[in-house]
């Protein structure tokens, strides 16, 4: 057995926020309070900014009570962060740890801050400073490596079908053309999530573009063409990361973070983009009604509507955390594990290494895609059903036609 | 009392969706079939256009559980259209009316299905038919003269303020300045329930700006530029229909539908054209985060998110028109009257003469408006919490700070 680490637990959270961020980290804070080893739970305000201005916060100092309102509350409670640390940086911030007796470090976040926490466990492996640095996965857009799939991706892919079901609705009583812009920079699992909305034959989304596979203009259009002959209205889902063959996105604001990530959210320009496609190139006589949403910041952050399955799996991966951190001997990040892929689902956390999950992205397997591009296929809807949890009921009147006199 | 007229009931749905417009039409069946002087209840599809096309279908024959599922579906069930009837169009509608033996008809929509309710009711004592025809309120912008409010209003405005909600949790999350464009054509109710968000002191919106109030670039950045540099972050509601001193949008693709509406919705040019606006023109040096959201149609259409007041006063106009359509002998629409301001919210249905509704716009009256333009009142928060129910619990750590070192 390892000998038990005592000192001081940190937790950061960073990168775009999830609806259950939260969760794990009311998770790391409970189970860190089961363990004598730790002295006190701090937490950082805005992540590695935070740990380089020092701003901490005394996590040990709140209730119950404050905590499971936190854990259900969306988006990241300690503030986050897009930065990537200089090498510089991630010295200073093990000196910090060094000062504060931190002995356990728990990031929250994707493969960036995955990254993060490795470099400064090299750094800390290197000054003989013993401490145990963990990444805790969250993501909406499922694109981590080794687990099955990213705790705040259910949620989010909630509100997707949700969004869909109900445009789906807005579109069938006033039909037209529709684009439904949604994120997702290189996977397209949110996107795909889209087709958990479909209940009927005639149901959106009738057209699914992901990042995976390059997008053509011209198949686009004959694409949006044939549905709209056959349907008289189309609803079409498209990742906001999609691009032509050489890579490039079709569209973006040019704004870059300091990971190398280009802007694609928070700006209606991809939409506008194809509806302008659409009403210029269309073959179809006749003015079009075309239009677009982009579903933006809502997709993270909107409250009161959550995955069972999310949140309670957000808990588990920070609960995990603290147990490996503290038995392990050795950094990692947690991943999970779909025991069961039947009818009972059932998943289990592991500890994985930093490298494993650090910097790289996980796209949607092809067995996802359908062959023509243009649509998902029943593995990802088997893959995804369990992730998202019931969703509202629609009806729809029978509508027997009255005999015309 | 007037004698009781035999024949078919008529139902349209008619313009943009709302959340609970199916309660609506399932109260109007559930009323109708109570009474035996109502020989068939038909349905047109999309509403004008199916009147025209004499697609109609039978409602009568739809089972009670079918209808109770569609009237908790957002979104028109029988389908809906934004046209105005030509005058000829309107005659021919009688003559429809006549073939089909239509002695009650009852439009569900805004001030444009009023007015054609109006025109046809003119149209049909011109001719001695004797019929009813009623205008049934529907419309998330609230815009209805006579009426204290609007069925479809409280749900819309639950789904902004929990979208609000949300979007300031992100923003706190990562700071920035944030743009949000809420439905509204001229009437800014939708955009100030916005404010229904607001929990903590620094909580979003921060800025409100309302198609009632002209609206100024130069009072606008300086607006942002206050509350980002007493904030370092900043949320902002506007309407789609915001406009300058001379009346006109700021920003339009130029689309007209049939009522001489302008399309506002469906682009995210306005959020487009405001964060460039501060991302050029913002006295505050350094790269600024700016971001905007377009909320778009899941305004009028996101499923599972209601307000049961919205949904049961919905029900109560579609009920009411039918018992005033057998029982005063005239024409009309359905308002809703606030019994007590106070504590215990209570409304009552009534009747009001087709042309105090058709038409006409209501717009937000001035003591909900901050004197500034930029905000709203706490007598709008008065008015609006009761037709929103509840909303989230959203938590917040203490945040007690660990001292330095």
């Amino acid at each position: 057995m390892t000998e038990k680490l005592k000192g001081n637990v940190l937790i950061g959270q960073s990168g775009g926020p999830t609806c259950v961020i939260n969760q794990s980290l009311v998770g790391i804070v409970l189970e860190a309070l089961k363990h004598e080893e730790i002295t006190g739970i701090y937490g950082a305000e805005y992540g590695i900014k935070g740990i380089l201005n020092e701003t901490f916060f005394d996590l040990g100092r709140e209730d119950k009570a404050t905590l499971e309102k936190v854990a259900a509350t969306p988006c990241s409670g300690l503030g986050s962060v897009r930065k990537k640390p200089t090498g510089e940086e991630c010295h200073r911030v093990l000196e910090i740890f060094k000062k504060y007796n931190i002995r356990y470090f728990f990031y929250i976040g994707g493969n960036d801050s995955a990254e993060t926490a490795h470099i400064v466990a090299d750094i800390a492996i290197a000054h003989n400073y013993e401490m145990r640095l963990f990444h805790v996965p969250k993501t909406i857009d499922n694109d981590l490596l080794v687990t099955d799939h990213c705790p705040g991706y259910g949620t989010a892919a909630k509100f997707v079908a949700m969004a869909i079901m109900g445009d789906n609705l807005d579109n069938r009583s006033i039909p037209g053309i529709k684009v439904d812009v949604i994120m997702g920079r290189h996977a397209g699992f949110l996107t795909a999530a889209s087709s958990l909305a479909r209940k009927y034959d005639d149901d959106a989304p009738h057209l699914i573009y992901l990042p995976e596979r390059a997008f053509h203009v011209d198949r686009f259009l004959a694409d949006v063409e044939e549905v709209y002959s056959r349907l008289g209205r189309v609803v079409i889902a498209v990742s906001e990361g999609i691009s032509g063959e050489g890579g490039e996105p079709l569209y973006t604001t040019g704004e870059v973070d300091s990971h190398g990530n280009v802007q694609l959210s928070g700006t209606g320009a991809l939409g506008d983009f194809l509806t302008n496609l659409i009403k210029t190139k269309m073959k179809t006589k006749g003015s079009l009604r075309v239009r677009s949403d982009t579903f933006g910041y809502l997709q993270r952050s909107f409250p009161g509507i959550v995955s069972e399955v999310d949140a309670r799996e957000a808990r588990l991966v920070g609960e995990e955390a603290v147990r490996q951190a503290l038995s392990s001997g050795g950094n990692g990040s947690i991943a999970l594990r779909r025991l069961n892929n039947g009818k009972d689902y059932q998943v289990e956390a592991f500890l994985t290494p930093l490298s494993s999950v650090a910097r790289k992205t996980k796209l949607m397997p092809p067995e996802f895609i359908a062959e023509a591009g243009n649509d998902i296929t029943e593995a990802f809807v088997s893959y995804a059903r369990p992730l998202v949890g019931s969703l509202p009921e629609i009806g729809r009147l029978k509508g027997i036609k009255v005999a015309k006199k």
